[in-house]
């Protein structure tokens, strides 16, 4: 078994990836039935009108930064801040509203396949 | 679709259990072949002389407190601090050999099949 090194510890939150105005999708762990990314925004949101309505489960988590996620029947969106988790199932339809603009947000998410 | 509300978001940090001396594990998300929790340490380590040799590869990130983990045949335990995160194959045997002491440390743990 090969040794290991600190050359193979990564951290979430530094050298964050310039998308130029893009988000930028990280993966960073996956399997048949599953698929782990870091996602990170710079002020980006969900085009008007448009809604993400997935065939996977999502749990996602925001780690940095702040945004704001409309899901479909609520009366506003929810604002997330650092450490906010949720689960969304597989087509409930929602929206990210905003992200901060100032400074990079961080999001990781775990999609997989419904039970 | 039943409506979404601010309840069904947690925060990671919020309300850490005390364990009463004892790690708490929690899971946040499940599938056939892959497993996501939160670990919760207070000073907790892994015991002397005792490996964790997992039959499962794991995926973990450290996102707030600090630890130290020693890689079979690496020479010194690498200092985790928020946002460190590495891939630990299956086997890959290893120790946490301490965690901060006077705060919790919290990871987040994806524990899937081999590929």
């Amino acid at each position: 078994m090969s040794n290991f090194n600190a050359a193979d510890i990564s951290n979430l939150f530094a050298n964050l990836p310039d998308g130029q105005g893009a988000e930028v999708f990280t993966r960073l762990a996956e399997g048949g039935a599953f698929r782990l990314e870091r996602i990170v925004s710079t002020g980006q949101a969900t085009p008007p009108g448009e809604w993400y309505d997935q065939t996977d489960d999502e749990w996602v988590i925001l780690l940095a930064g702040a945004a704001g996620l409309l899901i479909e029947g609520a009366a506003a969106p929810h604002t997330l801040t650092p450490g906010d988790f949720l689960l969304l199932p597989a087509h409930k339809r929602h929206r990210v509203e905003w992200t901060a603009a100032d400074r990079e947000t961080v999001w990781l998410a775990l999609h997989f396949k419904p039970a």
